[in-house]
């Protein structure tokens, strides 16, 4: 292998400025590897031996759900699909990995975050970055639909550096709304800003805010400041770091790394710093400069029929004008919007010190729970697929399920993981396993949740045990005499020793059950 | 890149007879791929241009679901959710990839059907192949959970050639059910049997029969017919294939690319070849050949105590004991089954023509629709992670939903895709949009979903059309008049013009709303 690894070397040097340089790269680096991987293997098996030899763990930034956080979570869920229900919402699935060209070219500087599939033979494939560009990509394959308010629920995957007790992951839930169709201007807009505002309210969210800008505002602005039309983009995202960064750093971002001139740098300066109602809205109306710009003009028409609607359905009060908000995605034409909390910022600036992409910022200070909720209007990202340029225009919301849950556990009450409703216990000796097996089946097929205990002989004190442990209500207890005489006792649990239960004829458990325990819960 | 072609024709021959061949090669293929496209590429860039040039679609052995589909899966989810917790299920969910690995040496022959995650730097991981090695590695993650009652409903992925139409796909669900813990032997797997038939009762599936085997039988029947102990595994695979050739292939693929004897081939031929009901059981219990294996005669005893169960329990006539049942996973140690109906079954044998790995089978009548629903025992795959001899027992069930979805989708009747109460509508020239929206806002409020048309100036038969096509069972009609004496007509819709509605105070509509959907429900 000696040969191997000079041509190895001689390959890399050929490649290194070849037009392929990261893929070659990456090709050789795969050699290398096996190269090392050479004294140490002889047989070039997969399969592992007895032991396990690596370390025991879930990949970095994803976690597994159990218990009391899987209730909670589950709760959220059927939180925000009852509100999304409310509002004639249906609902759609697409598979966790698209065609590495959908995702191409729709999520600007994050790009690098996407997850890829190894190239095994047959289609090049990635993880989905998000819910919304499966939802276009469907649009565009599905033209007979014109129209559609649709959720999606499900997990989106980045390779961003991680912060997990933030909520920030490489895989995370993500709760989406999206109206798309053709319709009166800002009306379905103001809706999905509607379910938001209802969303965080049903989960009990303290203190939110949506902050709301226009693309359109925002470019005006930055045309009326002398941004050239092919920065954009590039300095739109400078802009959306004003979270994070103070204006100083920015500033310096746009001119040093982005080529702006400082005077277009400070004019947009004055733009950004401002926020605050609907009057904000009335004092950019009658900036000349910025009204001298015709998109500008257009987002600001926009936004005050937007704000008329918006207090008409009475999401006013939630609403923060924002112009610093920039959102990082590249395919929004119209409004945006970004819920936060006082937990969303972070509580210091970051440092200079170089960090570990893979390392948890959990206790970094510079990394705050982020934005909780966030979208905007796109309107050409169908049309980006269909090759036609009137697509299917969309605007939607994506509420960041792990962020809210964050917030949320630290409130959770006591809650129980299971829901049986009946213990069917023996009482004696004999333990009465198989007795226990065919009254369980009846309840079963009575439609009522029974469990029993897994032994041949248990104590009773056990099956009590069992059944306070799993906050089970009801027991169904068992004994000979009462198995001969074809009755049960059936005993409200958790009411002490002095309650000794009813007996009743074992063809009329079920009832008796379920009365009891409609009165438990009266 | 002349000298490049060369070096990796020279690499080609130099590492084909290495001991990282495969991996070699893959790295040698990605180099002659990238050299292949270099005249055709001049910038390497990865955003597409306005339109697309590629395909618009999903990746192979996936789908979307939207409308019906989509409701009838949820309803399957929700049939299936409830008998778990009827059992005393609680729910887990844990990553959609995880370390390499750990999914490394559990799946047998099957493990080139994983699909790996891209080298992008940092931990090598791949796509969950199902949702018990995960299980298994969460149970020896947290040592503290000696025993548990676990479902997992969620996608797992295998690249398997696809067969759309019958449910064979690359992406898709899973419901298990496992229970783990040390218990009194053949209880809790009686439990998991009596879950299997509960479920496909309960989604009305029409004959169907859970065939059963037990793998120590199965290698006692081995070790009795002169199978050697390293070939155990590979006979048990070929016997495996049964249920889609007949004996002959079968006996031949053991001799011929197994290199059994063939006298051994012919014993284990007298013994595969025989299934039945528990009769077959007391058979086998007097053949003297088979119980002089240790390992025969233990399975056989504990086949005994769980036909037992069985009977109790109510789930014996479902049961089809059967020897050639051998489960291709690895993991298996104690009884297997797997539930069928008339459609699991290929239609025809296999041809000999070679095929095309990535195309789909739907229309090939050598392959059936497989097994709606699988599982086993696996009492040392928790050990396999922990390291130590005796890890966790487990038993489980694993219900393939998507062929389930195949079965039931002929049978689905007529479903709304949305479940909007109310369409709050207009009357008059104006529109009243606000007075819409503000309308909704209310009824929002007081928990009642409702809708309205998107139109600033919609005609009545427009919105009647609306909630025609949507089901939407209720209108709330606003007129000018009404509005001011703050009332409004709320009408059951789908009855006629001569049903014209009641008027209510504005304060009152909800209840309304509420009491005439009770009246239209009884």
């Amino acid at each position: 292998m000696e040969e191997q690894a000079k041509l190895v070397r001689s390959l890399k040097e050929d490649a290194a400025y070849g037009p392929q340089h990261d893929k070659t790269k990456e090709a050789i680096s795969t050699l290398l590897e096996l190269k090392k991987a050479l004294p140490s293997t002889s047989s070039g098996s997969g399969s592992s031996s007895k032991a396990a030899k690596y370390q025991l763990k879930v990949p970095k930034g994803t976690k597994d759900w159990s218990d009391k956080d899987m209730i909670l979570r589950e709760q959220i869920f059927s939180t925000i699909t009852r509100v999304f229900k409310a509002h004639g919402g249906v609902t759609l699935d697409t598979p966790v990995f698209e065609l590495r060209e959908i995702l191409a070219g729709k999520y600007g500087e994050d790009s690098k975050l996407i997850y890829d599939l190894k190239d095994q033979g047959g289609e090049l494939c990635s993880l989905r970055y998000d819910l919304t560009v499966p939802f276009a990509r469907w649009l565009a394959m599905n033209p007979q639909v014109q129209s559609i308010k649709r959720f999606h629920i499900a997990k989106v995957y980045r390779r961003d550096q991680p912060a997990m007790t933030k909520g920030r992951m490489r895989e995370f839930y993500q709760c989406d709304f999206d109206v798309a169709g053709t319709f009166e201007s800002m009306v379905p807009d103001a809706e999905v800003l509607r379910i938001t505002k209802e969303v965080l309210e049903a989960l009990e969210i303290q203190n939110f805010t949506i902050k709301l800008n226009h693309r359109k505002i925002l470019d005006g602005i930055f045309e009326v400041c002398g941004v050239p039309d092919d920065k954009t983009r590039t300095i739109s995202s400078a802009v959306d770091k004003l979270d994070k960064l103070p204006w100083s750093d920015v500033r310096k971002e746009m001119i040093d790394e982005k080529g702006l001139n400082p005077a277009a740098a400070d004019k947009i300066g004055e733009y950004v710093v401002l926020s605050g109602d609907h009057t904000l809205l009335q004092q950019l109306q009658q900036d000349a400069r910025l009204t001298s710009s015709k998109k500008a003009s257009e987002g600001l028409a926009e936004m005050e029929t937007l704000f008329r609607y918006l207090k008409v359905m009475n999401v006013l009060p939630r609403i923060k004008f924002d112009l610093s908000l920039a959102r990082g995605l590249d395919y929004y034409t119209g409004i945006i919007y970004e819920a936060v909390t006082a937990a969303s910022a972070p509580k210091a600036m970051p440092s200079n010190k170089p960090v570990d992409k893979d390392a948890d910022r959990s206790e970094d200070d510079s990394v705050g729970v982020g934005s909780i909720a966030a979208g905007g209007r796109y309107d050409h990202l169908v049309g980006m697929f269909t090759g036609k340029k009137q697509g299917v225009p969309c605007v939607g919301i994506s509420i960041g399920v792990e962020r809210v849950f964050s917030l949320l556990r630290a409130r959770a009450t006591a809650m129980r993981s299971n829901e049986v409703e009946v213990l069917v216990m023996a009482i004696g000796k004999t333990g009465l396993l198989e007795e226990r097996m065919a009254c369980c089946a009846e309840l079963w097929e009575a439609g009522v949740k029974a469990e029993f205990v897994y032994k041949r002989k248990p104590q009773l004190r056990q099956q009590f045990e069992y059944a306070d442990k799993s906050g089970i209500p009801v027991g169904v207890i068992l004994g000979e005499e009462e198995l001969a005489e074809g009755t049960v006792k059936v005993k409200l649990l958790g009411t002490g020793e002095s309650n000794e239960g009813e007996t009743v004829k074992r063809t009329e458990m079920a009832s008796a059950i379920r009365k009891m325990l409609a009165e438990a819960a009266t």
